[in-house]
């Protein structure tokens, strides 16, 4: 693929300033781009790497000087970037139609039109997958399981009983749905198993990362919105429900029951308890621990997790901690030195 | 599958109050609950829901008000529920005896009475599997491992050489049993693998949650001993002991030779470092880092983990932080004017 | 295996204490050690042990009283166990090369001689497998990716397309490696897939522990160097570096873009930001939350992350705090009389 600077404008959405003749090829990072790639300047941390980049143009945001070189500015150069990167790169990894002789079709189970059933896969009793719908080697969908339409399953990818997806959902390897929910009642000193007879149910475009567990429901449903986006060893607990668009990160765990409004953020390693519910928009830092429910739009942060800009203003007085320690002893002794002469 | 409350009632160890002659079909939960359904209050923080919920009976604990609505009363009504769904909810999940043709028995494998080994599961050489047990589709058993009766292996199960498995556990996709322990020697600037040829041992009525991963001993053995129960994601590091009846809440770690005594919690994400002792009946809260050891009974929370009551006043007076330093200060100034005054 | 302690101590690089006749079969923790086996002490919080263990004899560091019992006195106990091991241990896990006839090898892949390629694995298109590796159970290797030569992929190990691997690299069951960076851009409320077009490249003598996931780059490549090693249940975000001889414990995530020098470890359950610089050397402490770059050598520990000399006086700071209060309010008190006795 080779394009003019000028004619990616057009399809990325932005102003071409200098040379709108430039030849692109390719995409690459800022820093590893070379003669013929186009590269992108959304984060201002990498702003010094513009007059190093050895890349033809670049993508920048618009307020944001491109320099000499030629250089596309728009409103968001992230997206811009996806909309060069389908252009530019062909992509090398669909997956045609066909059922791999190796894959295990139980009695009852219905595949769509365009299906691609990879090699070592099993369609359990039941279960039906969507018109375009890729799952790949070694993936489980279990018994009366349903996937959506133009879904991309990847290989090792376990889907239990019961459990449904939309359209357009990516599960990346590994990933487990509709594991057992955790609950169990304490009889004397033994723990006996609470069946949990409820499932799970993903909406369309949800992104599932690599080895995520998301539990079925004890009863009803464990449910995951439109849009959403999860990151890689996310633990979503029973009877969660996460809304739309929300963007949970690296190695978050939700506790069992409680409830993500829409556009919620958990950066990476975050806790939210069980049976709380956390407001839309709201935004919960890396590593917070949610003890209680969060308002809409707020953002919080540290342990417990509080209001995060006073969580920052506790966390920095922190450092003066020990120095207080001392401080409150020297004007400890002082004071005494003043009562003892204020009493001579 | 239709039953009246009063039959209900003694079948799960409980009073009715109310009409006894409601019909009871199935169970849900309070806020999804219809007419038919039997629903629980364990929980006071859904006592609210009690009267808007439109289930035909509520189990109740005693010395909670069941309102007008017909209900049961019991002493544990979590324990109450799973022998209501128990006998209300038939399970539509058993797995017939058989061997699927594309499973691999290894010569030397053996397989009890009523065994159900799924599709490309494979048994290496000399495994054994215990009568009734169930092995799903694509899991693994190593060689010489050894798994007891009436155990239930999820599909995508990975257990290595010499893992033994008691009776009747559960273990979920993904779990990862007998991987090698983290050991390395430093030699030089290079790590050296200590070999790992210990392995793991877990008793009965254990139940290992999704994307688990217990570790193999250095030598000697990785112990998780009768009835407790382990949620997704948590890391069981070489040569660990778990008591009897301990909870480890999803996405726990245990680091390399610690042990916990009997009916230990371990809450979501919380982190004990290794070579140390959590005594029987512990509790570790949420996110908490335990960088020693803990007494039996002892409930500890934070960072590092402090004695909970103490954790928790630690925590509240760092809202007062960034206050006391500007009290400080202020203190500070009063201070010196007094001894400026006093020294006149 | 049956060898006299003094031609042990020669094999391990040490000097014999006591009786060198003495017969030793096998290695074993200095709690489970009997009658023929050596066991060693590396860490001196096991040396009470010294007196009661059974082994037959004992490796200890130079500087450390062996006591009566024989034993191997050497500068590194760990080095000299993991060489104990190797010769008195017999390997029983070899695994002997050969396709297993349930194997799937696309078109275009290609094997070295003397691999192994265990039951239901699948090798895709245009894919290499190295000379001497095993590719056990149920794993799954990309299309065009490369794994070099004397590597133990275990089973369940999912491989993405275009990943490579180098030479005498161990995968543990469950992990995944070049799943989609975790890449959005936001268009208007809903998020747009950033296509990740990079790859993996794990170097040489790396480990991989359990379900682990590394993602691919959004373009280059996600790198580990020569010699690291990684515990289970680790996340690494696309266009990470990971230097040489790393230590990465259990549980730990690295966000996006972050390079990490040589020799760094990250205690478990520990997080880095993305876009930040881990300097040679460094450690970050279990739990650590790095929120910004850290210099060579530089120990950090807490949330966020300081100087663990500082972070350790702050922890240590806030036992006192509770009773700082009260005696900011006592000192409060006295101020305000000794100001009201002096405007007398």
């Amino acid at each position: 693929m080779e394009i003019t600077l000028k004619d990616l404008a057009e399809i990325v959405g932005g102003e071409v300033h200098g040379d709108g003749t430039v030849t692109i090829r390719s995409v690459a990072g800022i820093r590893e781009a070379g003669e013929g790639d186009i590269t992108f300047l959304a984060d201002p941390r990498y702003e010094k790497f513009l007059k190093e980049t050895r890349a033809s143009a670049i993508i920048v945001p618009r307020g944001t000087s491109g320099g000499e070189r030629p250089h596309i500015v728009c409103e968001n150069p992230y997206l811009a970037f996806v909309k060069a990167v389908n252009h530019l790169v062909p992509n090398r990894d669909f997956y045609p139609a066909g059922i791999h002789p190796t894959a295990v079709i139980a009695p009852g189970a219905s595949l769509g039109d365009g299906v691609c059933i990879g090699p070592h896969v099993v369609i359990d009793e039941d279960a039906a997958v969507g018109e375009g719908t890729a799952v790949l080697a070694g993936s489980y969908v279990g018994r009366r399981s349903r996937i959506g339409a133009g879904c991309l399953i990847y290989p090792g990818v376990m889907l239990r009983e019961d459990t449904i997806i939309g359209d357009k959902v990516i599960v990346h390897c590994g990933a487990v749905i509709g594991s057992d929910g955790f609950g169990f009642a304490l009889d004397g000193e033994v723990y006996r198993k609470i069946p949990q007879i409820g499932n799970v149910v993903i909406e369309d475009n949800v992104e599932v990362g690599a080895n995520v567990t998301i539990d079925r429901a004890t009863t009803g449903s464990t449910i995951v919105r439109n849009g959403t986006k999860i990151d890689n060893l996310v633990m979503i607990a029973h009877n969660v429900v996460v809304g739309e668009n929300c963007i949970l990160v690296a190695q978050t765990g939700i506790g069992g029951s409680s409830k993500l409004g829409r556009g919620v953020k958990l950066a990476g390693q975050a806790g939210v308890t069980g049976h709380v519910v956390i407001g839309d928009g709201a935004v919960v830092a890396a590593q917070a621990g949610v003890t209680k429910s969060v308002k809409p739009g707020m953002c919080v942060s540290g342990y417990p997790a509080r209001e995060h800009g006073t969580a920052r203003k506790i966390y920095a007085s922190l450092n003066k901690l020990p120095e207080l320690i001392k401080r409150i002893a020297d004007l400890s002794a002082r004071v005494e030195r003043l009562e003892e002469k204020a009493d001579e």
